[in-house]
Protein backbone atom coordinates (compact mmCIF):
# COMPACT_ATOMS: atom_id res chain seq x y z
CA UNK A 1 0.00 0.00 0.00
CA UNK A 2 2.84 2.19 0.72
CA UNK A 3 6.34 2.60 0.68
CA UNK A 4 8.79 1.03 3.27
CA UNK A 5 9.75 4.13 4.65
CA UNK A 6 6.03 5.17 5.29
CA UNK A 7 5.35 1.56 6.48
CA UNK A 8 8.09 1.90 8.94
CA UNK A 9 7.23 5.13 10.01
CA UNK A 10 4.11 3.75 10.86
CA UNK A 11 4.93 0.46 12.88
CA UNK A 12 7.23 2.63 15.37
CA UNK A 13 5.22 5.15 16.00
CA UNK A 14 2.65 2.26 16.84
CA UNK A 15 4.35 1.60 19.58
CA UNK A 16 4.04 4.76 21.26
CA UNK A 17 1.27 4.53 24.46
CA UNK A 18 -1.76 5.75 23.51
CA UNK A 19 -1.16 4.84 19.56
CA UNK A 20 -2.22 2.26 17.79
CA UNK A 21 -2.21 1.39 14.01
CA UNK A 22 -5.22 3.58 13.14
CA UNK A 23 -3.95 6.02 15.23
CA UNK A 24 -0.76 5.81 14.20
CA UNK A 25 -1.42 5.91 10.44
CA UNK A 26 -3.32 9.54 10.95
CA UNK A 27 -0.15 10.76 13.28
CA UNK A 28 2.25 9.92 10.11
CA UNK A 29 0.33 11.52 7.83
CA UNK A 30 -0.34 14.50 10.01
CA UNK A 31 3.49 14.06 10.16
CA UNK A 32 3.84 14.19 6.54
CA UNK A 33 1.53 17.03 5.78
CA UNK A 34 3.60 19.05 8.15
CA UNK A 35 7.13 18.13 7.02
CA UNK A 36 8.76 21.28 7.76
CA UNK A 37 6.98 22.78 10.72
CA UNK A 38 7.05 19.01 12.31
CA UNK A 39 7.97 16.35 11.24
CA UNK A 40 11.88 17.00 10.77
CA UNK A 41 11.63 19.42 14.19
CA UNK A 42 10.50 16.48 15.86
CA UNK A 43 12.89 13.92 13.78
CA UNK A 44 15.70 16.46 15.21
CA UNK A 45 14.20 16.90 19.06
CA UNK A 46 14.67 12.88 19.17
CA UNK A 47 18.00 12.79 17.61
CA UNK A 48 19.17 15.24 20.06
CA UNK A 49 17.21 13.11 22.93
CA UNK A 50 18.75 10.21 22.18
CA UNK A 51 22.36 11.65 21.89
CA UNK A 52 22.24 13.88 24.53
CA UNK A 53 19.77 12.60 27.29
CA UNK A 54 21.15 10.06 30.11
CA UNK A 55 20.32 8.76 33.48
CA UNK A 56 21.78 10.74 36.36
CA UNK A 57 24.30 8.96 37.43
CA UNK A 58 23.39 9.81 41.13
CA UNK A 59 19.55 10.01 41.31
CA UNK A 60 18.79 8.52 38.23
CA UNK A 61 16.53 11.97 36.59
CA UNK A 62 17.15 11.89 32.72
CA UNK A 63 18.98 15.11 32.21
CA UNK A 64 21.46 16.10 29.62
CA UNK A 65 24.15 16.61 32.36
CA UNK A 66 25.41 14.26 34.99
CA UNK A 67 24.72 15.07 37.71
CA UNK A 68 21.26 16.05 36.76
CA UNK A 69 20.26 19.75 37.33
CA UNK A 70 18.73 19.21 40.45
CA UNK A 71 21.26 16.68 41.96
CA UNK A 72 23.49 19.80 41.01
CA UNK A 73 21.19 22.77 42.11
CA UNK A 74 23.28 24.01 45.41
CA UNK A 75 20.06 25.60 46.48
CA UNK A 76 18.03 22.27 47.06
CA UNK A 77 18.30 20.19 50.21
CA UNK A 78 20.87 17.66 50.29
CA UNK A 79 19.67 16.17 53.49
CA UNK A 80 16.31 14.44 52.23
CA UNK A 81 16.04 11.79 49.60
CA UNK A 82 12.62 11.50 48.14
CA UNK A 83 12.65 8.02 46.66
CA UNK A 84 10.24 7.26 43.67
CA UNK A 85 9.17 4.86 41.35
CA UNK A 86 10.38 6.59 37.85
CA UNK A 87 10.78 9.43 36.35
CA UNK A 88 7.29 10.26 35.79
CA UNK A 89 6.50 10.08 39.52
CA UNK A 90 9.90 12.41 39.63
CA UNK A 91 8.52 14.79 37.03
CA UNK A 92 4.70 14.88 39.31
CA UNK A 93 6.27 16.07 41.84
CA UNK A 94 8.48 18.76 40.76
CA UNK A 95 5.79 20.26 39.21
CA UNK A 96 3.84 20.26 42.68
CA UNK A 97 6.45 22.87 43.62
CA UNK A 98 6.53 21.79 47.22
CA UNK A 99 9.40 19.87 47.36
CA UNK A 100 13.08 20.94 47.45
CA UNK A 101 15.27 18.23 48.38
CA UNK A 102 16.68 15.91 45.96
CA UNK A 103 15.00 12.21 44.44
CA UNK A 104 16.33 8.69 43.98
CA UNK A 105 14.76 6.58 41.02
CA UNK A 106 14.41 3.10 41.51
CA UNK A 107 13.27 2.26 37.68
CA UNK A 108 10.16 0.22 38.86
CA UNK A 109 8.61 -1.32 41.87
CA UNK A 110 9.34 -4.80 43.60
CA UNK A 111 6.86 -7.18 41.77
CA UNK A 112 6.35 -11.05 41.78
CA UNK A 113 3.57 -11.00 39.09
CA UNK A 114 6.46 -9.50 37.02
CA UNK A 115 9.84 -10.69 38.42
CA UNK A 116 11.26 -8.02 39.51
CA UNK A 117 13.59 -8.05 42.56
CA UNK A 118 15.33 -6.40 44.73
CA UNK A 119 18.37 -6.92 42.15
CA UNK A 120 16.56 -5.12 39.89
CA UNK A 121 15.82 -2.12 41.20
CA UNK A 122 18.48 1.07 41.68
CA UNK A 123 18.87 -0.04 45.32
CA UNK A 124 22.60 -0.15 46.14
CA UNK A 125 23.35 3.54 45.40
CA UNK A 126 20.32 4.66 47.83
CA UNK A 127 21.69 2.61 50.63
CA UNK A 128 24.98 4.11 49.34
CA UNK A 129 23.39 7.90 50.11
CA UNK A 130 21.16 7.29 52.57
CA UNK A 131 24.75 6.32 55.01
CA UNK A 132 26.09 9.95 53.90
CA UNK A 133 26.19 11.58 57.31
CA UNK A 134 24.47 14.57 55.53
CA UNK A 135 21.18 12.62 54.81
CA UNK A 136 18.55 13.03 57.37
CA UNK A 137 15.54 12.05 55.76
CA UNK A 138 14.24 9.34 53.13
CA UNK A 139 10.94 9.90 51.82
CA UNK A 140 9.92 6.80 50.41
CA UNK A 141 6.75 8.16 47.43
CA UNK A 142 6.42 5.03 45.30
CA UNK A 143 2.82 4.28 44.46
CA UNK A 144 -0.01 3.51 46.85
CA UNK A 145 -0.20 -0.06 45.05
CA UNK A 146 0.20 -3.37 46.77
CA UNK A 147 4.18 -3.21 44.89
CA UNK A 148 4.68 0.38 45.21
CA UNK A 149 4.07 0.05 49.18
CA UNK A 150 5.61 -3.23 49.63
CA UNK A 151 8.76 -2.20 47.64
CA UNK A 152 8.80 1.22 50.05
CA UNK A 153 8.33 -1.13 53.26
CA UNK A 154 11.44 -3.34 52.17
CA UNK A 155 13.56 0.18 51.72
CA UNK A 156 12.65 1.09 55.05
CA UNK A 157 14.06 -2.48 56.27
CA UNK A 158 16.95 -1.91 54.06
CA UNK A 159 18.01 1.54 55.64
CA UNK A 160 16.93 0.73 59.07
CA UNK A 161 20.65 0.78 60.21
CA UNK A 162 21.46 3.74 57.65
CA UNK A 163 20.41 6.71 60.88
CA UNK A 164 18.38 8.35 58.96
CA UNK A 165 14.23 8.71 59.72
CA UNK A 166 12.20 6.87 56.97
CA UNK A 167 8.45 8.28 55.96
CA UNK A 168 5.71 8.35 53.27
CA UNK A 169 3.72 10.16 51.75
CA UNK A 170 0.40 10.42 53.67
CA UNK A 171 -2.80 9.26 52.55
CA UNK A 172 -6.35 10.71 52.05
CA UNK A 173 -8.70 12.34 50.38
CA UNK A 174 -7.24 14.18 47.00
CA UNK A 175 -7.38 17.97 46.76
CA UNK A 176 -10.58 18.38 44.71
CA UNK A 177 -12.12 15.16 45.40
CA UNK A 178 -15.39 14.28 46.19
CA UNK A 179 -16.30 11.56 48.98
CA UNK A 180 -18.43 9.73 46.86
CA UNK A 181 -16.19 8.88 43.91
CA UNK A 182 -13.52 7.86 46.33
CA UNK A 183 -12.48 4.24 47.02
CA UNK A 184 -13.37 2.90 50.61
CA UNK A 185 -9.23 2.33 51.40
CA UNK A 186 -8.95 5.96 50.80
CA UNK A 187 -12.11 7.15 52.42
CA UNK A 188 -11.01 4.57 55.49
CA UNK A 189 -6.99 5.94 55.38
CA UNK A 190 -8.22 9.81 55.25
CA UNK A 191 -10.48 8.78 58.58
CA UNK A 192 -7.33 6.92 60.07
CA UNK A 193 -5.11 10.57 58.86
CA UNK A 194 -8.16 12.88 60.33
CA UNK A 195 -6.41 16.13 62.05
CA UNK A 196 -8.10 18.70 64.23
CA UNK A 197 -9.44 21.79 62.10
CA UNK B 1 11.44 20.37 35.69
CA UNK B 2 13.20 18.77 32.72
CA UNK B 3 16.28 20.28 30.01
CA UNK B 4 15.22 21.67 27.26
CA UNK B 5 15.35 19.02 24.98
CA UNK B 6 13.11 16.80 26.78
CA UNK B 7 10.75 19.95 27.53
CA UNK B 8 11.10 20.55 23.18
CA UNK B 9 10.44 16.80 22.54
CA UNK B 10 6.90 16.44 24.54
CA UNK B 11 5.89 19.84 23.16
CA UNK B 12 6.56 18.54 20.21
CA UNK B 13 4.54 15.05 20.45
CA UNK B 14 1.71 16.59 21.81
CA UNK B 15 1.13 17.90 18.56
CA UNK B 16 0.59 14.75 17.48
CA UNK B 17 -3.10 13.97 16.78
CA UNK B 18 -4.36 11.62 19.20
CA UNK B 19 -1.84 12.79 22.16
CA UNK B 20 -2.11 15.67 24.58
CA UNK B 21 0.49 17.23 27.11
CA UNK B 22 0.06 14.18 29.72
CA UNK B 23 -0.08 11.29 27.24
CA UNK B 24 3.25 13.15 25.54
CA UNK B 25 4.90 13.12 28.29
CA UNK B 26 4.60 9.72 28.67
CA UNK B 27 5.30 8.90 24.80
CA UNK B 28 8.73 10.86 25.69
CA UNK B 29 9.75 8.99 28.71
CA UNK B 30 8.65 5.98 27.43
CA UNK B 31 11.12 6.76 24.24
CA UNK B 32 13.85 7.35 26.51
CA UNK B 33 13.50 4.58 28.16
CA UNK B 34 13.80 2.16 24.78
CA UNK B 35 16.86 4.97 23.58
CA UNK B 36 18.13 1.66 21.25
CA UNK B 37 15.20 -0.04 20.61
CA UNK B 38 12.39 2.67 19.91
CA UNK B 39 14.12 6.08 20.44
CA UNK B 40 16.42 5.85 17.49
CA UNK B 41 14.61 4.19 14.89
CA UNK B 42 12.46 6.02 15.50
CA UNK B 43 14.19 9.34 14.91
CA UNK B 44 15.37 7.64 11.86
CA UNK B 45 12.46 7.02 10.36
CA UNK B 46 10.99 10.34 10.57
CA UNK B 47 14.20 11.77 9.31
CA UNK B 48 14.36 9.04 6.00
CA UNK B 49 10.91 10.03 6.03
CA UNK B 50 11.20 13.93 5.55
CA UNK B 51 13.88 13.35 3.30
CA UNK B 52 12.55 11.04 0.72
CA UNK B 53 8.54 10.56 0.87
CA UNK B 54 6.92 13.40 -1.56
CA UNK B 55 3.64 13.64 -3.02
CA UNK B 56 3.35 12.25 -6.19
CA UNK B 57 3.10 14.84 -9.07
CA UNK B 58 0.74 12.81 -11.06
CA UNK B 59 -1.50 11.66 -7.99
CA UNK B 60 -1.23 13.37 -4.76
CA UNK B 61 -0.36 10.06 -2.74
CA UNK B 62 2.83 9.45 -0.70
CA UNK B 63 5.68 7.81 -1.91
CA UNK B 64 9.46 7.93 -2.50
CA UNK B 65 9.27 7.90 -6.31
CA UNK B 66 7.62 10.28 -8.11
CA UNK B 67 5.54 9.47 -10.27
CA UNK B 68 4.53 7.13 -7.37
CA UNK B 69 4.72 3.31 -7.37
CA UNK B 70 0.53 3.02 -7.82
CA UNK B 71 0.75 5.66 -10.93
CA UNK B 72 3.87 3.70 -11.93
CA UNK B 73 2.07 -0.17 -11.69
CA UNK B 74 1.89 -1.19 -15.31
CA UNK B 75 -0.91 -3.66 -14.13
CA UNK B 76 -3.32 -0.73 -12.36
CA UNK B 77 -6.31 -0.06 -14.49
CA UNK B 78 -5.06 4.01 -16.40
CA UNK B 79 -8.44 4.48 -17.47
CA UNK B 80 -10.57 5.04 -14.33
CA UNK B 81 -9.45 7.84 -12.00
CA UNK B 82 -10.82 7.21 -8.61
CA UNK B 83 -10.80 10.92 -6.61
CA UNK B 84 -10.75 10.79 -2.83
CA UNK B 85 -10.14 13.66 0.04
CA UNK B 86 -6.85 13.14 1.21
CA UNK B 87 -4.14 10.37 1.07
CA UNK B 88 -5.72 8.61 4.31
CA UNK B 89 -8.65 7.92 1.78
CA UNK B 90 -6.63 6.29 -0.84
CA UNK B 91 -4.83 4.14 1.89
CA UNK B 92 -8.30 3.18 2.77
CA UNK B 93 -9.09 2.35 -0.29
CA UNK B 94 -5.93 0.21 -0.99
CA UNK B 95 -6.54 -1.87 1.62
CA UNK B 96 -9.99 -3.09 0.44
CA UNK B 97 -7.86 -4.65 -2.72
CA UNK B 98 -11.43 -3.69 -4.23
CA UNK B 99 -9.99 -1.08 -6.77
CA UNK B 100 -6.98 -1.77 -9.20
CA UNK B 101 -7.32 1.86 -11.39
CA UNK B 102 -5.17 4.75 -10.56
CA UNK B 103 -5.93 7.83 -8.38
CA UNK B 104 -6.31 11.35 -7.66
CA UNK B 105 -5.96 13.07 -4.37
CA UNK B 106 -7.95 16.34 -3.80
CA UNK B 107 -5.99 17.16 -0.86
CA UNK B 108 -9.11 18.70 1.14
CA UNK B 109 -12.63 19.53 0.24
CA UNK B 110 -14.56 22.39 -0.79
CA UNK B 111 -15.60 23.88 2.89
CA UNK B 112 -17.39 27.63 2.64
CA UNK B 113 -17.03 27.45 7.19
CA UNK B 114 -13.24 26.89 6.56
CA UNK B 115 -12.69 28.92 3.23
CA UNK B 116 -11.46 26.23 1.16
CA UNK B 117 -12.95 27.02 -2.14
CA UNK B 118 -11.80 25.80 -5.91
CA UNK B 119 -8.32 26.83 -6.16
CA UNK B 120 -7.54 25.23 -2.59
CA UNK B 121 -7.68 22.07 -4.12
CA UNK B 122 -5.37 20.13 -6.36
CA UNK B 123 -8.09 20.10 -9.78
CA UNK B 124 -6.98 21.62 -12.48
CA UNK B 125 -4.32 18.64 -12.37
CA UNK B 126 -7.54 16.28 -12.21
CA UNK B 127 -9.46 18.35 -15.07
CA UNK B 128 -5.79 17.48 -17.16
CA UNK B 129 -6.39 14.08 -16.47
CA UNK B 130 -9.37 13.24 -17.26
CA UNK B 131 -9.12 14.91 -20.62
CA UNK B 132 -7.10 12.24 -21.74
CA UNK B 133 -8.38 10.63 -24.20
CA UNK B 134 -7.56 6.71 -22.31
CA UNK B 135 -9.42 7.76 -19.56
CA UNK B 136 -13.17 6.77 -19.55
CA UNK B 137 -14.50 6.76 -15.86
CA UNK B 138 -14.16 9.00 -13.10
CA UNK B 139 -14.87 7.65 -9.48
CA UNK B 140 -15.76 10.60 -6.95
CA UNK B 141 -14.88 8.88 -3.82
CA UNK B 142 -14.98 11.76 -1.86
CA UNK B 143 -16.78 11.19 1.74
CA UNK B 144 -20.59 11.79 2.33
CA UNK B 145 -20.54 14.57 3.90
CA UNK B 146 -22.27 17.18 3.37
CA UNK B 147 -18.45 19.32 1.94
CA UNK B 148 -17.70 16.26 0.61
CA UNK B 149 -20.85 15.76 -1.47
CA UNK B 150 -20.81 19.17 -2.64
CA UNK B 151 -17.25 19.00 -3.71
CA UNK B 152 -18.29 15.88 -5.60
CA UNK B 153 -20.95 17.61 -7.23
CA UNK B 154 -18.95 20.57 -7.94
CA UNK B 155 -16.01 18.27 -9.74
CA UNK B 156 -18.60 16.06 -11.81
CA UNK B 157 -19.76 19.35 -13.47
CA UNK B 158 -16.47 20.43 -13.84
CA UNK B 159 -15.89 16.71 -15.59
CA UNK B 160 -19.08 17.44 -17.70
CA UNK B 161 -17.31 18.14 -20.72
CA UNK B 162 -14.26 15.97 -20.58
CA UNK B 163 -16.09 13.03 -22.28
CA UNK B 164 -16.11 10.62 -19.27
CA UNK B 165 -18.57 8.49 -17.04
CA UNK B 166 -18.90 10.19 -13.76
CA UNK B 167 -19.44 7.70 -10.99
CA UNK B 168 -19.90 7.79 -7.08
CA UNK B 169 -20.03 5.47 -4.50
CA UNK B 170 -22.61 3.50 -3.50
CA UNK B 171 -24.67 4.07 -0.33
CA UNK B 172 -26.34 1.43 2.59
CA UNK B 173 -25.58 -0.72 5.03
CA UNK B 174 -22.13 -1.11 5.99
CA UNK B 175 -20.74 -4.69 5.97
CA UNK B 176 -21.37 -5.98 9.53
CA UNK B 177 -23.48 -3.25 10.21
CA UNK B 178 -27.08 -3.49 12.41
CA UNK B 179 -29.85 -1.78 11.44
CA UNK B 180 -30.28 -0.68 15.06
CA UNK B 181 -27.38 1.30 14.90
CA UNK B 182 -27.49 2.98 11.51
CA UNK B 183 -28.61 7.02 11.07
CA UNK B 184 -32.04 7.52 9.42
CA UNK B 185 -30.21 8.80 6.17
CA UNK B 186 -27.79 5.73 5.47
CA UNK B 187 -31.01 3.39 5.80
CA UNK B 188 -32.97 5.78 3.75
CA UNK B 189 -29.90 5.56 1.05
CA UNK B 190 -30.20 1.44 1.62
CA UNK B 191 -33.90 1.67 1.02
CA UNK B 192 -33.33 3.47 -1.92
CA UNK B 193 -30.39 1.04 -3.19
CA UNK B 194 -32.29 -1.86 -2.54
CA UNK B 195 -31.92 -4.84 -5.34
CA UNK B 196 -33.03 -8.27 -5.75
CA UNK B 197 -31.68 -11.02 -3.98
Amino acid sequence: MTGPEIDRLIQLLARLPGLGPRSARRAALFLLRRREALLVPLAQAMTDAAARVRACSVCGNYDTIDPCAICADPGRDPSIICVVEDVASLWALERSSAYRGRYHVLGGVLSAVDGIGPDDLNLPNLIRRAADPGVTEVILATGATVDGQTTAHYIADRLADCGVSVSGLGHGVPVGGELDYLDDGTIAAALHARRPV
